[in-house]
C-alpha cells in the first residue's frame, strides 16, 4: 500500500492506494469509530463490495446504506435527495460520516450530500473505478448535473480520506477501464511528459489490468492531483489546468444526454480537440497531435465527437460552462506536450474551425 | 441610515439599515457593477419592490429575475431548482450575483442556491420582513427544508452585504410583523437584558410600526447577531445560543406542515417552552417565566403549542434536529433572564413534563 497526502493545512488528508484495502479496519477506524456511517453506493457496485466495506467500518456506532441507480444520468438533485431521505429516516446527526463506494458519480453525489446535510458533515471516498481512483475522488469537487449543464450545482468539500482499493478494478468493465485512462493520459498531457512517454510504452499493460502498472499509474496521477489541489483548492488558477478536454467533453456529455458517452470518453475526445486547437494556434505541430491521438486510440477511446451534434449546437453547449468569464469561453490548451495553459484570448474562428474539423472526421 | 459590520476577516460585510435603501445605487454598485444580477423574489414581494430594486442595481451588466411561490412550504430543493433553471437558461457565469429580495424563505433559498451554483457565487441579502431584517439575513446560514426536518439541507455562505430597507415593513402583514418580533425578543432573552426591558416598554410602539422604534430594534438585534457570528461563524459554540426556542419551534413547524405556523410563531412558543423547562431545572422563577410570556403575548404571539401534536410525536420531531449529538437533544435554555446556555445534561423527565404541561395549556 502507498499513502500520499493532500496538503490542505487542518484539512490535510491521506490517499491510500493498494489492493484489498476495503476491509482494512485500521485505515477506516480513525474516521468512523463510534460514529454513524452511511454507505452510499450504486446498484452495480453495492452487491460486489458493500459487505467487504461493512467489515472495514465495523467500528462504527451504526452502519446504514443507500443504493442509488448506476449512471451519469442519475447524477441529479432529485436522486441525491434519496441520500437525505435515508439520513433523515434513521435520524443521523451532524457527527455522521458518509462513505462513497463507487465511481465518480457516487463520489460526486455523496460528497455533495455530505457538504449540504445539516450544513456539512464528514465523508470518505472509496472509489471503485479507475477514473475515480486517479482523479475525481481526490480534491473535493462535488456536485450534480443540471439538464442544461454538467456539474453546475455543487460544492467544494474535502473528504477525510480516500481509499483506492485497486482490487476493485478487477470487476470494472473494459469500457470503464478505458474511460479511466482518459484522465490518466490527461496528467501526462498537462504536466508530466515523462509519464506521457511511460503511458505510450505501457498502455497495453494497463488495458490488460497489470496490477503493478495500474498501481503505478494511479499513484502517479494522485501525486500530480494532490500537488495541484494543495496549491489551489478552489480553482483560482493552476487547478483549472486539470480541466483539459473537459469543456469540449461536457458539451458532448450534455448534448448527447448524460450517460450516453462516458465522462472519460468525452474527455478523451475533448483532449484531442484541445490538441487540434493548440495546433491551430501554432503551439503544437502535426506530429505531436497525431501522437496524442495515437495514445488515446491505443487506450480504446474516441478521438472525434459524435456526428449528431452540429457545430452550432456544440458551441452553444460549450458556452454553458463554469469556465466562461465575461462571455468568453476559457479553454485549457497545450502550449507544448506536457504543458497546459488557460486561454480565453484566441481568435474565435480557430475554435469554430476546431469543432468543424473534428466533426468532419466522420467523413 | 446606520451601517454595522459582520467581522469575518476577508469576508467582512456591511449591514445597512434605514428607510428607502432599495434604490440607493451607491450601496449596491460596489457589488454588482458590470456583473450579471439575478434577483430572486416571491410572488408577494416582487410586485411591490422589484422595480425599485432594479433601479438600485442599474449598474449591472445584465439583470434577470426569478419569482418563486411565497411560503415556508416552498422552501424545498425542488423549488430551489427553479433558481438554477433561471440561471442556466440565461447562462449566468461564476461571476454573477444573486440578490435575495424577500423574507427568510427567499434569503435562505437564494443564499443556498448561490452557495451551490457553479460551486459558489456571490449573493446579497435584501430582507423585506422584520424577521429576516433582525435575524435570518445576517450570518450566512442558508438552506431548505426536508419533509422530515427543518433546514436540514444547506450551507454556510456569507452574503456580500445586507440591505435592510425599513420602508418595506410598511407593507408587511400584521401576522408577519408579530412573527418577526419573536426573534427580536429572543435577543433580549439570550444576551441583552436591557433590551428585554426596552421591549417591555415599547412593544406597542413596534406593533404600531413606529419607524424610530423599529429601526432601533433592528439595529440592536443586528448588532447582537453580528457580534455572535463574528465570534463563531460555524456554530461551534456560542452561536448555538441564537437557537433559543428553535428546537421546540422546528418540531411545531415540521409537525404541523411547513407554512401552517409561521417560523416566528413557532419560535415564540418554543421560547416559552424553553423558559418553562429552565424553571423546571430551577434556573428561572415563576414570575420570570410569566414575564416572558407576557411580552410574547403582548407581541401577539402564541405561548402554547398546537394541541394536534401529541407529546410523543413532539419529542420524536425534536429528535430530528441539527443540535442532536450522540442521541441527546441539546437545548438552549435560560440560566437567568438575559443569559442563555446550551445543555444536553438535563433529566429527560423535565423535558417530557415541559412538553406535557405546554400541551395541557389548551385545557
Amino acid at each position: 500500500m502507498k499513502t500520499l497526502h493532500v496538503e490542505l493545512g487542518e484539512r490535510r488528508y491521506p490517499i491510500h492506494i493498494g489492493p484489498g484495502l476495503l476491509d482494512r479496519v485500521e485505515l477506516l477506524a480513525p474516521h468512523v469509530q463510534g460514529r454513524e456511517v452511511m454507505i452510499v453506493s450504486n446498484e452495480t457496485v453495492a452487491p460486489l463490495y458493500i459487505d467487504t466495506l461493512r467489515r472495514g467500518v465495523a467500528g462504527a456506532a451504526r452502519i446504514d446504506s443507500v443504493v442509488l441507480p448506476d449512471g451519469e444520468q442519475y447524477k441529479t438533485l432529485e436522486i441525491m435527495n434519496r441520500i437525505f431521505d435515508a439520513l433523515l429516516r434513521v435520524r443521523y446527526s451532524r457527527r455522521c460520516v458518509l462513505v462513497a463506494l463507487g465511481g465518480g458519480v457516487i463520489g460526486d453525489m455523496a460528497g455533495f450530500a455530505a457538504a449540504c446535510y445539516q450544513r456539512g458533515v464528514d465523508f470518505i471516498q472509496v472509489p471503485t473505478t479507475l477514473l475515480s481512483q486517479v482523479d475525481s475522488s481526490v480534491g473535493g469537487k462535488t456536485g450534480v448535473n443540471h439538464p442544461l449543464g454538467k456539474n453546475m450545482i455543487g460544492a467544494f468539500h474535502q473528504p477525510l480520506c480516500v481509499l483506492a482499493d485497486t482490487a476493485t478494478l478487477d470487476t470494472l468493465p473494459d469500457r470503464e477501464l478505458s474511460a479511466g485512462l482518459a484522465e490518466v493520459i490527461k496528467y501526462g498531457l498537462i504536466c508530466d511528459l515523462p509519464f506521457f512517454r511511460w503511458l505510450e510504452q505501457n498502455v497495453e499493460l494497463l488495458l490488460a489490468r497489470d496490477g503493478e502498472a495500474l498501481s503505478y499509474a494511479i499513484e502517479r496521477c494522485c501525486r500530480n492531483k494532490a500537488e495541484v489541489v494543495s496549491a489551489d483548492e478552489r480553482e483560482g488558477g493552476v487547478r483549472a489546468l486539470l480541466n483539459l478536454g473537459h469543456t469540449f467533453g461536457h458539451a458532448i456529455e450534455t448534448g448527447m444526454g448524460y450517460g450516453q458517452w462516458l465522462h472519460g470518453e468525452a474527455v478523451a475526445t475533448g483532449m484531442c480537440m484541445a490538441a487540434a486547437m493548440s495546433q491551430g494556434l501554432g503551439w503544437l505541430d502535426d506530429e505531436t497531435v497525431r501522437r496524442i491521438e495515437r495514445l488515446i486510440t491505443a487506450a480504446r477511446l474516441p478521438v472525434a465527437p459524435p456526428s449528431q451534434l452540429s457545430s452550432e449546437r456544440f458551441l452553444e453547449l460549450m458556452a454553458v460552462d463554469k469556465k466562461v468569464q465575461d462571455g468568453r469561453i476559457r479553454l485549457i490548451l497545450l502550449h507544448r506536450l506536457g504543458s497546459a495553459v488557460i486561454s480565453d484570448d484566441y481568435p474565435q474562428p480557430v475554435l469554430q474551425a476546431t469543432i468543424a474539423n473534428a466533426r468532419g472526421r466522420h467523413g
